[in-house]
């Protein structure tokens, strides 16, 4: 049984997508295969599994040596089970830089393509075979491509994810506005986390001029109940960036319908970054970052320490 | 203008994917692209080149920082130009196991599958586009994939990879039998080369167990031609083992067509590694092991010291 999963954290592609390729090799090419998780799904991944009517995958919290697996959604060894290079790695399907590190025993089958999500390249490697799907496997497709794409206002949207979402919209009979709109109602429902958790839930770690940076995003629809936060948040940062070995923890609440992003600010570090990478002037506990959604595309090229 | 090159110590499918690829990219996509040789060519590459009547691509000695490049044949750094992570990668397409140390600066196309030739997998991208194609570069597809396959003997060949082939002969009008035969011919011309060339030129170095191994394979028709020349080449392996900082070269003279290869044993070492790796019993300075014919698919796997 090939184990497919995507990263720790697991938002709306990396559980999506390993339900989406775990159907393909078992229905398509008739080699058993389970999609899992490695961690509990954001609040939008689950709505996105209940909404479609999918069995949730089961979390599991290590992989053994030997073991087949099939990696989507990252080729980051950082954001994989501990070991993962003495596993049997058979597939890689991801749409990010590559990172160096993940190593095969032998040739294998690896797809990156630079497009803005994993599942819009399932699409295009399951081309006709896509017919046979049910109808939950193209929503969770649907949903893939609408979540990491902000409804296509990511600037990391190609016209190619635009394409294939609207053409799955048009099969299933989905108004794309609508199932968004649902679909960033549950992700920007924050009550249930802690501030570390929060700070964690969608977290990339990058060095930057020499220091180590852990970069959160929290897209969202409604910014407020974040923001309320932020005092807790701010003082939270300071115990995430000891335990997890960063310098500092840089949060950015994306909001998705106003497309802007607003960086928490709690000392002069992060005002000097804020000031010499978005070329903006700080005054106060927050900045407002107009046209910022993307980490990938926007965010990181611009840091500077 | 994008430059695209195999790996060192090009051999046919490192000449003739990249001349292929900026084919392609040159007059299908309209993106400037050249074929480039990180090293002369082999007599085979050379002679497959002219017998197609194509372009001898321009041998370059380095890349510069930031220059876009696309890598084919290989994804392994120690195979490429120092500083390649410096340039600006912009495509991988393989056929070996993903090593680690390749980084991109953002998301690229990579495409790695599991087959024995390059220039398959560049025929499944190009897709219908290669109807386009002038005959040269089909005939250097059809040589890539009978030089990688030693004419479909190789084990490491899939019935994908003789699919193509047999396409594209029938489409040329082409002997598959006599072109292979003429390519084997000019690879088994090894006169020009002095012995630390010949062990240099098809050669990759691997730790086994502690001990680095320079791992060099020569496939030819007419073995007599270089087992003439063991003492030599013996005498040579330990100037070549010191200046490349292996312990040890082995050399395997692989028979194409009587699908054997012949290990020569210079010391105590070698022996020892013969017999635990391939279950053969050494009583000389040679050992002849049947069947072997592949380093990536049979020889690697069974190295043990």
């Amino acid at each position: 049984m090939i184990k497919v999963f995507g990263h720790k954290a697991p938002d709306t592609d990396s559980t999506g997508a390993p339900i989406i390729w775990a159907w393909y090799l078992n229905e398509v090419k008739g080699t058993p295969a389970q999609p899992v998780l490695l961690g509990a799904p954001n609040t939008e991944a689950a709505f996105v599994v209940a909404h479609w009517g999918l069995d949730m995958p089961e979390i599991i919290s290590g992989v053994e040596a030997g073991a087949p697996v099939v990696i989507v959604d990252t080729n980051n060894p950082a954001e994989l089970p501990e070991g993962i290079n003495a596993a049997d790695i058979t597939a890689i399907i991801d749409h990010h830089k590559l990172v160096g590190g993940l190593e095969t025993k032998g040739p294998i089958d690896i797809t990156i393509r630079p497009l803005a999500c994993t599942a819009t390249i399932m699409h295009d490697l399951i081309g006709d075979d896509l017919a046979r799907a049910p109808r939950g496997i193209k929503g969770a497709m649907l949903s893939c491509i609408l979540s990491d794409t902000l409804e296509f206002r990511s600037p990391t949207t190609t016209a190619h994810d635009k394409a294939v979402c609207e053409k799955l919209a048009a099969d299933l009979g989905v108004d794309i506005g609508e199932l968004a709109a649902a679909m960033f109602e549950a992700k920007s429902d924050v009550s249930a986390f802690s501030d570390a958790e929060l700070l964690r839930m969608d977290s990339k770690e990058y060095t930057v001029d020499g220091t180590a940076l852990r970069v959160s995003v929290l897209e969202t629809t409604a910014p407020k109940l974040v923001l309320d936060r932020k005092d807790s948040l701010m003082a939270s940062m300071v115990d995430v960036a000891r335990e997890d070995g960063a310098d500092q923890v840089l949060l950015f609440v994306v909001d998705i319908l106003n497309e802007e992003a607003t960086l928490l600010v709690p000392n002069d570090l992060v005002k000097k970054i804020a000031e010499a990478s978005f070329g903006c002037t700080v005054a106060g506990d927050t900045v407002v970052l107009p046209g910022i959604m993307s980490r990938k595309k926007q965010i990181i090229p611009a840091l500077k320490v």
